[in-house]
């Protein structure tokens, strides 16, 4: 197993040590196994706080978007495993200014089932909460069954939209209303290359050989469209830009945001190689990308690939990411 | 060969017009072949300019350091390969505000032979040019012969301090003393754990058996100290504190400023474990540590590994790096 660490069972644990270590001004740490993070003005009273989380694995997600103009906290869990109801419910109380939780998470099963009994336990503390999940991913299920469809990259711009919202002063309903409009303007797919070791067993998630790619892969390895002969850049963002397409076209002098973000070992050389070709398209459209998030944003640790998240923009969203928002993974003023 | 791109040739050019294409309100292109990049403000009248390059491969460098409060411009040359003469000197006169042009780059040959000439070139058009080489990587030659030394992450310190020294109104002199500060203050030492692929041979650089890592190699391959089995990373943040501590003690009430680097394929979760260690072992000895750098900040494409860069600090450098800079990949108000 080629990687840094101790024990692969302290793997989450040291990760987090040394996360708060490098950065204590920034974030609190809770839960009776410190698996909750907060940012130090969580609980801004009446603001909706904003809630996170999921498995570890995917830094900057959670943690980089825990932070002013961002989520409140978040509860994580081992790698690729939900966090537990008690550390949601932690994260929820240390975000709650009175006015309100948005539970804001990508739509896996045992996430799902946790956040859910969180609320409840949470609405029996008096506090108010909705709940709404990122369903971006167009590989994972066809269009009318998008509430089966897995959260991807597209989460970063729901947090970044409903942080603004919720920066606003805006309700619990409005800021809600924001996340679901982020829903409906995401989508992603993405490609892998090869696959990361998970530390607890040692062996990676699946396998690829020396010339295959997936085409539409989750970021666990979930199967995807495609196997097969690795693409040029070009056709591979041409295919992906199409696909996401279908569902959110823009029409010309529309503003899109996008996503070109590297599921890990993926340099960012190569990301700028498929920006290339998405620019040009994009531009033969007239369409005009705002504000591109070119880097690593949603990663499965070592994991080869890449994804693509199409974020279709009106001046209210537009204005809503170009707001300031901090975090050490997130610096906007 | 496991990579995104099109024609292994295009590597460069493709993504050069893709970080072009990203960020046009900040890079201004330049060179006949396009291989040289200038932020929109490099030549500000009376201020000193900064301008570096080297070879492709590693970003953010160099164009991440592009950017007020950085370096003005730089010249980059194929994968791994130092940038043209030409190149250079376009650089420098796209950086020439008037007061004088620092070149800082890493030591290598060929790059220090094509800056020299462009210097002389400079000079000749009546600009002011003085040159410093960081040569921060200890594993690279005994402290006896620091010159040979080559340089690696410590050069994002040296274009941050002396970037902000510029942006006082310093003189070249002034700035070239920061520089040569900051190549003082910094010792780096990396472990490798896999190679990357160059495009144009499409062949790793070096190969690794599955349980083996090379402590003190290089950035490009370069040999190092020992070759062996993969170690804890406890004991290789030990190991590697404790060579560079011969070099720049620092004593209790100290201030470093340290960078966790990934040459490109470690996870961030990775390098937190790292820094795990190195924050109970610098708190024990009461340094304090200013504003840590993890992340990727000098890398090879996808190789897996990741280096430690110590900075000292006195009160003139802490300042300056604080001090505000902004670039597609640093933004600090």
């Amino acid at each position: 197993m080629k990687k840094i660490l101790n024990d692969p069972a302290r793997y989450v644990d040291d990760m987090l040590d040394g996360l708060c270590a490098a950065y204590p001004q920034h974030y609190r740490r809770a839960g009776d196994n410190g698996r909750v993070r907060a940012h130090a003005d969580s609980a801004a009273a009446g603001k909706v706080g904003i809630v996170t989380g999921g498995g570890s694995g995917h830094l900057p997600l959670f943690h980089g978007y825990v932070g002013p103009g961002l989520a409140g906290a978040c509860a994580i869990g081992n790698v690729f495993a939900g966090p537990r109801v008690d550390d949601c419910l932690t994260a929820m109380r240390l975000s709650n200014g009175g006015a309100g939780i948005l539970q804001l998470y990508g739509n896996y099963g045992g996430d799902k089932m946790n956040f859910d009994m969180a609320q409840e336990f949470a609405e029996m503390e008096g506090i108010d909460v909705k709940s709404v999940r990122m369903t971006d991913d167009i590989a994972s299920a066809p269009l009318a069954e998008q509430h089966k469809r897995r959260g991807v990259a597209g989460l970063v711009y729901a947090y970044k939209l409903a942080g603004a919202k919720a920066d606003t002063g805006a309700s619990l309903a409005e800021v809600t209303a924001t996340a679901e409009k982020a829903v409906a303007a995401c989508r992603s797919i993405g490609v892998a290359l090869s696959a990361c070791v998970v530390p607890e067993s040692g062996r990676p998630a699946f396998s690829l050989t020396e010339d295959e790619m997936e085409f539409g892969m989750g970021i666990h390895g979930e199967p995807g469209i495609w196997r097969g002969k690795i693409r040029p850049a070009a056709a591979l963002a041409d295919d992906m830009l199409a696909r996401l397409w279908e569902e959110i076209p823009a029409a010309r002098g529309d503003r899109i945001s996008l996503m070109v973000n590297s599921l890990g070992a993926t340099p960012l050389e190569e990301l700028y190689i498929v920006y290339q070709t998405l620019a040009r398209r994009l531009g033969e459209r007239q369409v005009e990308v705002v504000a591109p998030l070119i880097g690593r944003y949603a990663t499965s640790m070592e994991m080869s690939g890449f994804s693509l998240t199409l974020c279709a923009l009106d001046n209210e969203l537009e204005t809503l990411l170009r707001a300031p928002a901090s975090s050490p993974f997130w610096s906007q003023p």
